[in-house]
């Protein structure tokens, strides 16, 4: 098995590193390769996704990666900043479904800004569609008829780039509580209409799964007042960006969750929530687990060694309940000392 | 000054008429005029927002609106559901420019799912656009060159568009803490790249207003981590909806939160952020306070009765901070007896 490793920018370097290291730890038959992204590779090859660097994503059987973006490459035109990266991959190797699970770990309860028992209840996976949406419409600037500076970017779905999405949902909903939420704006939206008329068509082959809809404005409501009653949620591109980061804040510690981007046939980008942290680049305090959980996503979902990942999983878990915390915790560990502490949880 | 009053659907009846009740206290000049709006107008006249509703919108110098919704309605193809009716009214009059304040009232400090000390410090206006972006722009389904089904909805604006909401935002941010956060997503939309040059354009002319700006996704968890960062948030249509949505359950009690939708020429609609309730409806349990304070709103931005509001909006503070509760707050009070105690408090 061949894993691309794309550290990026920022902490991205430095937690990356320790996701390998826990890696190497479980005896693996890995082999794995490094390439630079986003901003670092701009630096080094004047693109933030050099051919060479898409070339290894394409040829690994997984990538880890950990985050771009840096304040440096703000006055850049777009698509030459750190973030394109990111939707470049997407796009080109066709990481449709994003799977972003948010849930509170026990030990850190009152990590999250809501009230602890309100927090303690989060359990949920958002499953957000990723290569489509007013994301990759046509796009254009330009002038109306009265001249008038105009910007106008195409909302698009249609049944196929839906129903593979839903199915992901759908199937997700069985390895869990099995329910879905689908998430849209069907009451303003075409996009929207046509969205939900195709998870309803998909439904047909879920009985087993209870289906619910809601619209955004109430979703983005509802995972505040009761976060807890949501299972599997599905939504597309633009509303899933937006919900997913809620989600993640309600849980509370960033630091902690991981994401997985699947092409449908076992191809996966895997990496923390997480962003850059410039501000905390190389002083070894950025918190290790999310890239290590995002670890444990590659080994299922793109090796198929579900014991692994348990095991990264249940050791992040014990290290968390055995008071490892570092500084976004509360606590003092380094990156590499959190590490550690999962490491020998491992064992 | 005449007052259209539309009661609309659900618990709009009852709350609008404890409004008119306190306005009534007040002993101005107004006068009034009612007709049916939503799911109501459409069992009565066979459309959400029939065209004499429509000329009493366009003939008062304000308007009191209830809310809509129906689940009656749920049937119905969408241009004749009562949602109809409100995007209907703020395209036919212009209703350009959405103002939510969102804060804590004291003693309601338990109300949020978020902790007391992060709730109690929720005190912004969300100043949304109303009249153009995705909302607005082309829809259509149709087939894909493939023969599949696709929904497309164009995201859109035009400077001017912009131009108008970011000066709202910016004399907004004078009459509070003056700071404006503009929110968009212009890492990806060309829309929100336009929305960006603009309101930075814009900020020439308010060099005593602090400008900042921040991705939608960002903005979501900031809501959640520390509401109390916003002073006044200036977005688009779509991102305004669902931010504004959130911001309200953040500061808890959404039956206290009243909105204003302005013309720019002081005519404006004004309605309670909550919705129909229709598991409520017809029992005197709704809390009216956030169509009080929408009234309150009312005499001060198109009336120009500041006085007159700023009475409304303390007599309602000291109601809540005296005890007075409808059961969405904890309490045993009718919608009819929370209105009295109100009225008590303004004298
Ligand atoms: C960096 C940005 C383009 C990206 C997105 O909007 O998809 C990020 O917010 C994410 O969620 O991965
Ligand atoms: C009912 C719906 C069309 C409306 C909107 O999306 O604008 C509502 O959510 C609101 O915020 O007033």
């Amino acid at each position: 098995h061949l894993i691309a490793i794309l550290p990026g920018d920022g902490i991205g370097p430095e937690v990356t590193a320790e996701a390998r290291r826990v890696l190497d730890a479980l005896a693996l038959d890995l082999a794995f390769e490094e390439a630079p992204v986003g901003g670092a590779a701009y630096d080094a090859a004047g693109h933030p996704l050099p051919d060479a660097t898409l070339d290894l994503a394409r040829r690994a059987d997984a990538i880890l990666f950990g985050a771009v973006g840096d304040p440096r490459h703000d006055g850049l035109a777009r698509e030459l900043r750190p973030e394109q990266a990111i939707l470049g991959l997407r796009k080109q190797l066709g990481l449709f479904a994003n799977l972003r699970p948010a849930r509170l770990f026990a030990g850190l309860e009152d990590a999250s800004a809501l009230k602890p028992h309100i927090a303690a209840a989060i359990d949920m996976v958002i499953v957000r569609e990723l290569t489509g949406d007013v994301y990759f419409g046509l796009k254009s600037r330009g002038t109306t008829a009265d001249g008038l500076r105009e910007g106008r970017d195409l909302m698009r779905y249609d049944e196929a780039e839906v129903a593979r999405i839903a199915r992901v949902g759908f199937e997700t909903a069985r390895t869990r509580r099995h329910r879905l939420c689908s998430v849209d704006k069907a009451n303003v939206l075409d996009t929207s209409q046509l969205w939900r008329d195709v998870v309803i068509e998909v439904a047909a082959d879920y009985p087993d799964v209870a289906l619910s809809h809601m619209y955004v404005d109430n979703a983005a409501m509802q995972m505040v007042r009761d976060p807890g009653q949501f299972d599997v949620i599905v939504t597309g591109n633009l509303f899933g960006d937006i919900l997913s980061d809620q989600a993640s804040m309600c849980a509370g510690s960033i630091g902690m969750l991981p994401s997985a981007a699947l092409d449908g046939q076992g191809k996966g980008l895997y990496e923390p929530i997480h962003g850059s942290a410039p501000d905390i680049a190389g002083q070894g305090r950025a918190n290790p687990c999310a890239t290590i959980l995002s670890a444990a996503m590659l080994l299922r979902h793109s090796l198929g060694l579900s014991d692994a990942a348990d095991r990264i999983e249940v050791a992040v878990a014990a290290a968390i309940a055995g008071g490892a915390r570092t500084p976004d915790l509360g606590g003092t560990l380094s990156t590499r000392e959190m590490a550690d502490r999962v490491i020998e949880a491992l064992a």
